[in-house]
């Protein structure tokens, strides 16, 4: 489904020329052609417009649960877009993929067993995978077009996931894989879309209660809480509902650029350990965002946030 | 000069018909109207088109110096706008006159003498004037238009500068008033806007070079130093020039939502004292970003910012 763009021409004419190929209808959605360049638009925010200037529409396709597009942009680089909403970029994708994965890894004693619902970017598997305590990792997304195209299109993101026997694959919604099991795992990364459609219920006291069973007397849960300026509501009830569930609850936050505001929350909740009383000197080395100085200090929240959870 | 922005009518239009006021040709650069709103359009980034959402166009004034537009967003709040950029927004301009006015301020063991260059939206100077050691605050801001404009309409910025004592406006070019003066400050706050046009000399060598000689000899100096996503070279440069002329260099960074990437990175140098060993109870905590971990954690930088200073 690869499209590359050459020289000057319109995109529309190209891609009227490329039968089977991109059709004008699917492109005018989140792609328009102006300056000589293609150009990504987000359409999901009521308040802003951004335009994005993009080297090459690598790949389009459209799965049963989305439309699945990846475009390397000039500012950063490579990204996943799911319905018009970026999920991951080459720039940055790494930043939330490391925070959401390293944080639990690092504050259990011994993460053999771990769940992830969602990420089909693998790039939260990629960074568990790099604990050798990690036996298995249950990886449940519900897209698995999204697995397929981030593999082939983003290895920068995806690594060697999808090549590590480790790892099993089971394509399913997270909400119902959650509803029957219990004991079963060390840690649990949420690495859930925006709280729209079918990921409303990946922000449910259901959910969270069911995620709860499925993880063993020692278990550690993170998920991503949203922007902690635009999405105040979200993170306050996450924070609210994990706090009634669990003894240790800890919100922490990461720059992510490509997200709206700049600033994401997580918020990590543990039945046994505390994030702030665990050795780092176990955080692997070979990231590029989170180091000793970054697992300690993300916990420290400026006034304006904590004040979101007061 | 301010304009009130009624119902659904083009604004266009309304304009028109207020003798006077602004007339089409300023609003066309960086505002245009669109599905019944103004719309503030940022040009001056190369990959990426931004739009905001106006609830009003407050004012619009051109100075000897540049376009200055004050605009009501409704995902920022008021903002200052100069020849099209955003420079502080009522949602964020906190976060960035806390962090270059604070740190240096309590780093140092006695700020009596503060000179600030730059700032014209007077938001670094009312943070300085927290602290009751400061006795006097030169206020070297080539832009008289800026400072006014902001003290009428954005007192949420502004706060109370322009009627305490200790501040003593100068209008005049930053770098050529530092030329000429030795052994006066504690502390001196550059804060610039990008290093473009006028701007460009104050991050120049020479710049920093006669700054240090205005510097008592316990003296520090901070200066934002740009994104250390986007900018790169520039904040490698102003590390390096400052790592040659003074003893002690730290590089720290922010989250503000509305710059570009949403990250921004300032260099203090200092003489004597070193942030790093400081008693951060002397922080105020009448902040609504910074508090004491914040000031201890912003010198943890990410690998990825790290890389750019070695």
């Amino acid at each position: 489904m690869a499209h590359k763009r050459g020289g000057k021409k319109p995109v529309f004419d190209i891609l009227y020329k490329i039968p089977g190929k991109l059709a004008m209808k699917e492109l005018g959605k989140y792609f328009k052609y102006e300056d000589g360049d293609i150009w990504f638009v987000e359409t999901d925010r009521n308040n802003m417009k951004l335009e994005y200037r993009a080297k090459e529409l690598i790949s389009s396709v459209k799965s049963p649960f989305q439309q699945i597009d990846i475009v390397d942009l000039y500012d950063f680089g490579k990204c996943l877009v799911l319905d018009g909403a970026i999920q991951s970029t080459v720039l940055d994708g790494h930043i939330y993929n490391e925070m959401i994965s390293h944080i639990p890894i690092v504050t259990h004693d011994n993460p053999q067993d771990v769940l992830i619902i969602g990420g089909g970017d693998c790039g939260v598997a990629n960074e568990v995978l790099k604990y050798e305590e990690v036996k298995k990792v249950d990886f449940v997304e519900i897209d698995e077009l999204v697995v397929k195209e981030c593999v082939e299109h983003i290895p920068e993101i995806a690594g060697t996931t999808s090549q590590d026997n480790r790892v099993n694959f089971i394509f399913t919604d997270g909400v119902k894989f959650v509803e029957d099991k219990k004991n079963l795992y060390d840690v649990i990364l949420v690495d859930s879309s925006d709280p729209v459609g079918p990921a409303v219920q990946l922000f449910s006291r259901e959910f969270y209660q069911n995620a709860k069973n499925c993880l063993k007397e020692d278990g550690i849960m993170v998920c991503q809480s949203q922007s902690p300026l635009f999405n105040k509501d979200i993170l306050r009830n996450t924070h609210k509902i994990l706090n009634e569930l669990y003894p240790i609850v800890r919100t922490y936050y990461a720059i992510v650029p490509s997200y709206p505001g700049g600033i994401w929350s997580f918020t990590l909740a543990s039945l046994k350990n505390d994030p702030l009383e665990v050795d780092v000197m176990k955080l692997k080395t070979n990231t590029k965002y989170i180091n000793e100085g970054v697992f300690q200090s993300c916990f420290k929240l400026p006034n304006m946030f904590k004040y979101v959870l007061e």
